[in-house]
């Protein structure tokens, strides 16, 4: 009995095996399933103590493709289901797991924040430039996008400042008059540059109690961040986990579109929004814990049944028979033609993704002027427009017919071009009440038939521009949408109309 | 040993397909478990070629029961667990796969979108009549409801299509004059029709690249749509994709809040907003990943464990004993009794979808005049109404007891009746502005105070009624609720008041 | 052969039943998978009947960890484990699953609400005096919490009274004026209330018919509620289903956001959509479909990967070594330091639940005055504070360095007090407008200057705060946030200015 007892075990445990193997290659399909691979002494040694003083963060790496996969083995697999895009990896970090020393320990001349952490020379921020030893095409293309600069088109554009400092500034009240103060810092950090980033730099030492008694560990100026535009202490710009979050470096939360939902939402970015109220939405909602959120090459019907964000924007898309229908990339503008949102006019996509460089007809750095007029020189021409505008139509291509696509493309052009006439209107407006002397434009951005006027582009145009992009109808109908462009438009009427009667 | 391990994985195999069978019977449970039933002929042409023409939608549609069940099949499921509603199905279409020929190919005659396809004769667009075949009891249901003369709802009433155009216009302006446009066709398909539907007809013939070199096929206007009133090629009305998505139809999908919630969202129609913040929401949103989402019928506390709208408005519900609590209902307003969105008061239920077949004591054709009298001879009777309350009870009691049922009810019907004192209320402000001059009665729709008016029924009014209905406070508190029907009425009172004194 | 099938069997039984018992042990893992426990007589006299009446919260029940674990097994469970927090579990209560009668047949002599029913003595409302019998810490720690005197505080506070009532109130227009009529009890009961409780007292009882005929049952005031400081008919404070909703009560739903989020909504308690927007919300959104949600202690990183609700306001957290991190906590206000919701400027947590008992500078039972000045007496000291943010500090520290935390921290404190100075701002022009008889004071939350007030305080200033403690930033820019805090006070100074002028 004992023999046929061992007999079925062994049977038994094959198959699981078999089953386990099957769910889980090391290529293709995703990483929670793969058992851990080697550790560096070093990391080894990181471990050692912070699984005690912050058991969540090993925890959540311990889960990670990066605790599963080494480089070496990441070069085993096949090109198309590759995460990794370089194969000339260091030696020394080839046949280890990706842990908390391959990591915090890359390029430390360049890292004004590296300290000596118990013998371990140590970076605090893990930056682009780091990520780079594995992922060079990745951040090759991040590093020329809108996001990467994210926060210098604040900083490097008069206007945008002015905007983001009228916003985060506290006031006097003076009988009836509001007297501007200072732009607030920590509430600049928290609002704006969560999102767009803060310049994180080394301001001195700070001692810190740990198990081992007192040590000194680099101050940093504006931190925590996890913005996109951050500016690090090693000079490079953005941050990964802005998507990728945390210390499971996950390809499956990045492509969710809850990770694109933290800075693009309503009322000024409702890209979300827009997209969940959308049929896309409805299907990802209904069915996503049924799809595979983590294989590469991403296999379209059978992987997801509907765009997340990260379908048209970013990832690697492949049919059934691995016929890949899209690259991935990481310049998120690259697949757009049009650019809808953050703006009072549409526009074709800047060529660079230093906005702050154009000079428009009236001299400023913005991509149109405030009549409208599109300065041409610094945004792509109609042949890359075209160009763009095929390659989406190829991935929409993928699950809808040309006519389907032809239709959305010419509802889309027309629900842009449409929404900006409504923008021109208020402008128009706000110039009456400029030329009245019923507002001051010296600061557009301040007062209450400006911040009207502010609503007309930032929410309710870039709402409707968005529906025409993805659907989702109540954005361009009641919810932020030609509802509000026709609503605001006659309260801005309304508001000069009794100041005018005076 | 051989022997052994033969043994040991014929009993295991057996194991398994005896749990793979309990978990994937063809007639209770859900789509995905079941292996694909033979093609015909043509469909097998279909996918030939597009499958990697558009490899997403026959990616979805192998993974459906279409792909999976033939109607021969389905007539051998139990009635009460049967989703097809005939049983005198055409002889060719008996045992093959509900394929792309099997849909794409029904009634050519009537339909006017129908083009010869690589040899085939197909419909571009597939219609309720299709669907008809094998599901005539739903469509049946549909036909005579509310949604599906969502599209004429607005052409055929013209204070509707008033409304209507006025939000979708484009101005220009003049001094500090706004000079309305036309309305706009495409912003009409991508907001409001979106939704209601649009007429699609075939105005021509369009040459499309494929594989094989240019083919024609039809060109039709309006198009893309899946708004549940469209008037199809083929003369019927409506979209089963609205609810049942792509090429998928999936009953889980349909059962799915977000599916109702593309369009009955808030500010104008709150429904999902409003549930997903009541309990019933809360306990979906918790729990919803564990429950049978596609089971037939659908077992109350086994299956699910908290009303979605399909729950109360649509589907077949039962107890674990088999005992049916609610048969399914395609005329989604048909368990209801009282109508409370899109409506300046409340009223009862309408007897006809038709609702612009109405003429009111003021001979428009609207529920209520604008005094609030409602035109009784066109709504279902108190007799009508409360049999479908007491249905309702029913269904409520196979989870809650019958104080609890009636308080609710009582509290939903003070709801809604002390809402529309709110409404009367405004009502009669608005009157005062036009009486005064302020306001220009002509239009009703387009001037400031008019707006605010409308925002207290189409957007407060409605959600405290809804809330009435569902729970989720919070509507009928802070959010567009009791908050908003006081603070609107004196902003309404604060712009006359200022006005009138000039 | 047959013995191989025989032997393969068993192990397979064996290894299956091995592997379900790793997956459900009784103590530190979820409700789900348990066998049913041993029901008393009268519980299954219940069940024998209300599984045909009430169909859907029997198999509610049966899904329950409730119907599965004894008071006797549960006292098997090592401590850290246990969720029962008694060690003296009456007699008859012991060995019985925790059914029907073993709930609503406790303490009759205290319940009102008793009645005979079909020879059983029963409660209608089970109230957390009855859940006190297995939980008493839980139930003490509740007891003295604002959220058991949410009603009170309402009630038992003239000014929260009057801005119930103010918003609650139906009215009639004569002229241009609009005249409050009385407050609207089912309308409070379903908005404000909803959520802050009623009172449930018996007033007779009332004649339902049954599957045995008439029978009499109590008739309830104010039914159905599950508000969280409902007052009870054994004059009990609270409601535990408000959390642990209907006949599961599940650990798993009261652990998840959504349940929250019933109550904590956006526009005056934006707490559920800050954290929904946060980095935490994104990984919760990503990825909790993985999550063991129902685990006790519940481990960082191992069981949860981002913090719910739940981890940082209530549950034991643990590290992977079973280290606990923060012990369970039913009184939602101890972890936290300053009160930043439901208030007119932020101000140090109050010593005891009933903050009616609060006297300020003014005479008025509110924590701080309209001018902003503290009532401290009534209020935590700062190193009862400093505590309370140590603790915290070290349940963040799960899984952030101290720099990471204290920067956070440091920008909640300016957020919070930067906020409170635009509400400042606010609350000066109210005054002029006061002062110069736009406004008129007596009832300070009726007109529509002072209505813009509120929404200063109540709106913008408490989800800048929140996003101060919890991330989610465009809730202190664009959504509720900065923008609004500048916009509506230039708003409430175009209000003043065009009116002061005539």
């Amino acid at each position: 009995m004992r023999k046929y007892i061992l007999a079925s075990v062994l049977v038994l445990t094959a198959l699981l095996m078999v089953s386990a193997y099957a769910g889980s290659g090391v290529g293709k399909n995703s990483e929670g399933q793969l058992p851990p691979a080697e550790m560096s002494s070093q990391t080894e040694g990181c471990i050692n103590c912070h699984k005690s003083v912050q058991p969540g963060i090993v925890a959540d790496w311990m889960k990670s493709r990066h605790s599963k996969v080494t480089p070496a083995m990441a070069l085993d697999i096949p090109e198309l289901e590759r995460r990794m895009s370089s194969d000339e990896i260091p030696e020394e970090l080839m046949s280890s797991a990706v842990g908390c020393y391959e990591c915090h320990g890359l390029n430390p001349a360049e890292h004004t924040d590296n300290f000596n952490h118990y013998g371990y020379d140590i970076n605090v921020v893990v930056t682009p430039n780091d990520c780079k030893t594995c992922h060079p095409v990745e951040v090759e293309q991040y590093t020329g996008s809108k996001k990467a600069e994210a926060l210098k088109i604040f900083t490097e554009n008069p206007l945008f400042s002015a905007l983001v400092d009228t916003l985060t500034t506290n006031v006097a009240v003076d009988g009836t008059d509001i007297i501007p103060g200072e732009s607030l810092a920590h509430t600049k950090n928290r609002s704006c540059y969560n999102c767009h980033g803060t310049v994180v730099e080394v301001e001195g030492m700070r001692t810190v109690s740990s198990m081992f008694g007192d040590i000194q560990v680099p101050k940093l100026t504006n931190w925590p961040n996890q913005g996109v535009g951050r500016i690090n202490p090693d000079g490079s710009l953005g941050c990964c986990t802005a998507c990728h979050p945390r210390h499971g470096f996950s390809i499956k939360v990045a492509r969710k579109p809850y990770t694109c939902s933290q800075c693009h939402l309503e009322p000024d970015v409702p890209a979300y929004n827009v997209w969940k109220e959308s049929k896309h939405g409805n299907i990802f909602n209904s069915s996503n814990q049924s799809w595979e959120m983590g294989n590469v090459p991403w296999v379209v019907g059978e992987d997801f049944g509907a765009p997340t964000c990260a379908v048209c924007h970013n990832s690697t898309i492949a049919s059934a028979d691995g016929t890949v229908i899209k690259e991935r990339n990481h310049n998120f503008g690259d697949p757009l033609w049009v650019r809808v949102f953050g703006v009072i006019y549409s526009h074709p996509q800047p060529k660079d993704g230093r906005t702050y460089i154009i000079e428009n007809q009236d001299g400023l750095p913005m991509p149109t002027t405030f009549a409208g007029d599109i300065a041409y020189d610094y945004l792509i021409d109609s042949d890359e427009m075209e160009a763009r505008k095929a390659a989406m139509a190829n991935t929409c291509g993928a699950c809808h017919s040309s006519a389907w696509v032809e239709g959305a493309f010419a509802e889309m052009d027309t629900a842009v071009s449409e929404a900006d006439t409504m923008v021109l209107a208020a402008t128009e407006l706000l110039q009456q009440a400029w030329d009245a002397g019923i507002a001051d434009k010296t600061n557009p951005f301040d007062e209450t038939i400006e911040q009207m006027w502010i609503k007309q582009w930032l929410f309710y145009a870039t709402s409707v521009r968005y529906v025409g992009a993805m659907g989702g109808s109540d954005y361009a109908a009641f919810k932020n949408g030609w509802w509000e462009l026709n609503r605001n438009l006659q309260e801005m009427k309304s508001y000069i109309d009794v100041r005018m009667e005076e």
